[in-house]
């Protein structure tokens, strides 16, 4: 199995997708088409299948119907997050909540949701039903995140556990579903959902850095301060008490208006700078990165193996040259 | 099986609701209890208990379950509603949106859909996929009416359609549902699911009069016209060429502030008494009065039926009554 290989499988899980997405509502269809009509890297279904494919087993529609519905439930989340928080850009291109009205952007996503249903329903396997299970841990990460706004005294675990439930999570479940399928030993499912947990983590972790920095071309950048949403690099410096007074000033002056969001950006990322959060920062990442890594060294080298190297590497490799480029400005 | 018995079964389907919307965020189950703190009439699993006790078998699980999903599904519709809405009461308490924002109501809606397809997919038979099937109908309805505002040239067909998938595929469902789970013959299913399908459209003909009267405790009322939603007594009137005019006008009127709700709510009825509309309306109504009635024909004398009757005949009386109180202002 090789990357190419993943690829055209790629296209059969799209089609999945797009045989899942049917609506007899013409404008239903027309949202559903807009939305699909624009992928992202789809990483949690690839990863699915890279998992799959550990062992030489062909592909099946079992695997393919998950495989879509992983995705599926990504974007449905997508575009009620756009709803919650009035996006008005996605992948590039308008949300479904700015070109067709927040009520249609409801819809499409109880659709959606309704849509996979119908289609794991029809295979239901209680060896899969942790999928379902952890469709609600989802859900969690992002209420845990929600009960911690703008609070400077979040821990470190605290965050994790939010960014495990907004993100790693669906890695997780997306690894463990490929394990499941390839009908693995109890040991290697647990070492790619391990994995999964952890590569998700540091996903997340990069994604809150290229907000801080601004120069991501998803967001409008520089979003998750303004909204309370506190990140590793300041959970690390609030840990020192004068560091959190002066996080906290910021955070006020720009509620009020006191500040714009262009300067408390720069007086963010000199706060930064001047409580050295790297060093602290590159040690939690390197954790999860060797944790990670460990969960590798119980498979045997192959071709799925050295993709999950891969793209971990690269995640780390982004992380530190992303906090490298954050100095004073 | 008398009305007792299916009122202590009842509580059985309520504490099967409350150990399905369960969650370990405490915000979440705070507006979760919330939500399941006032019940309404809880029709649908009723419905669904009556049919199945057609025959003399016991209560199990799984009917259980998929009369508490049936009230979840209808309970997460209402939540996404009132986000749609903006409605600030539900139930005569405060709506989840309004109490709790709309980040909130959103993602309890998706937690309680979540929840119930978990509980469906631990006991998923392909003899109920057709639950899960009719929940995409349930979308279309208000699609399908979404699509048709402010347009007076909707006929009486169209608008039997939105209901159908805004209200009766959910009792069609109820009752069809029950008749599986009781493992009734073919033609006492399609007895059954042909009475759910023509109860739901009156019930939802009632509802619709009860908002051009303006005094249900439930809504703030009068406020389909104002909406856009045109029902069945604004359809029939709207057959006459003349009369259109006037209902076009009396809509601009109120869209441009040029008139008050109370006062198009006045113009509107005089315009309804003025075109004659509850002969047409009645004959409407009887139809599927008679066409419920004649399911019933096929089934054997049993409380079942007797309790089927009575609230058929309950709505019908409804109707008329509500009807009937509807004279020039």
């Amino acid at each position: 199995m090789n990357a190419l290989d993943i690829d055209s499988e790629m296209n059969l899980v799209n089609n999945e997708i797009e045989l899942v997405l049917k609506s007899k509502d013409e404008k239903m269809q027309e949202i559903l088409d807009w939305v699909v009509s624009t992928k992202g890297k789809q990483l949690r279904p690839k990863m699915m299948l890279w998992t799959y494919h550990y062992q030489d087993i062909k592909v099946d529609d079992q695997i393919l119907k998950y495989a879509a519905a992983i995705e599926i439930v990504h974007i449905a989340s997508l575009v009620h997050d756009d709803v919650i928080d009035d996006g008005k850009v996605r992948r590039g291109k308008e949300s479904v909540q700015s070109k067709y009205g927040k009520k249609m952007a409801v819809y499409a996503g109880d659709y959606m949701i309704f849509s996979l249903f119908e289609s794991l329903y029809s295979i239901a396997d209680e060896n899969y039903s942790f999928i379902i299970e952890s469709l609600n841990d989802v859900c969690y990460g992002e209420l845990s995140q929600n009960a911690n706004l703008y609070n400077l005294d979040i821990s470190k675990d605290e965050y994790i556990k939010n960014i495990y439930g907004k993100t790693a999570v669906a890695f997780e479940v997306a690894c463990k579903a490929g394990a499941v399928g390839a009908k693995l030993k109890a040991e290697e499912i647990s070492a790619f959902s391990n994995y999964g947990k952890n590569f998700g983590i540091l996903f997340q972790v990069r994604d809150d850095l290229l907000d801080l920095q601004n120069n991501s071309s998803e967001k409008t950048g520089f979003i998750d301060f303004a909204e309370g949403i506190y990140t590793l690099p300041i959970i690390i410096v609030a840990n020192n008490a004068e560091a959190k007074e002066t996080l906290r000033l910021l955070s006020n002056d720009l509620k009020n208006g006191e500040s714009t969001l262009k300067q408390t950006q720069k007086n963010l990322i000199n706060v930064l700078c001047k409580y050295e959060w790297k060093k602290v920062f590159f040690n939690i990442v390197d954790e999860y990165y060797e944790d990670a890594k460990k969960s590798l060294c119980y498979l045997q080298e192959c071709d799925t193996v050295t993709y999950f190297k891969n793209i971990l590497d690269k995640i780390k490799k982004d992380i530190y040259e992303y906090t490298e480029g954050i100095t004073n400005m």
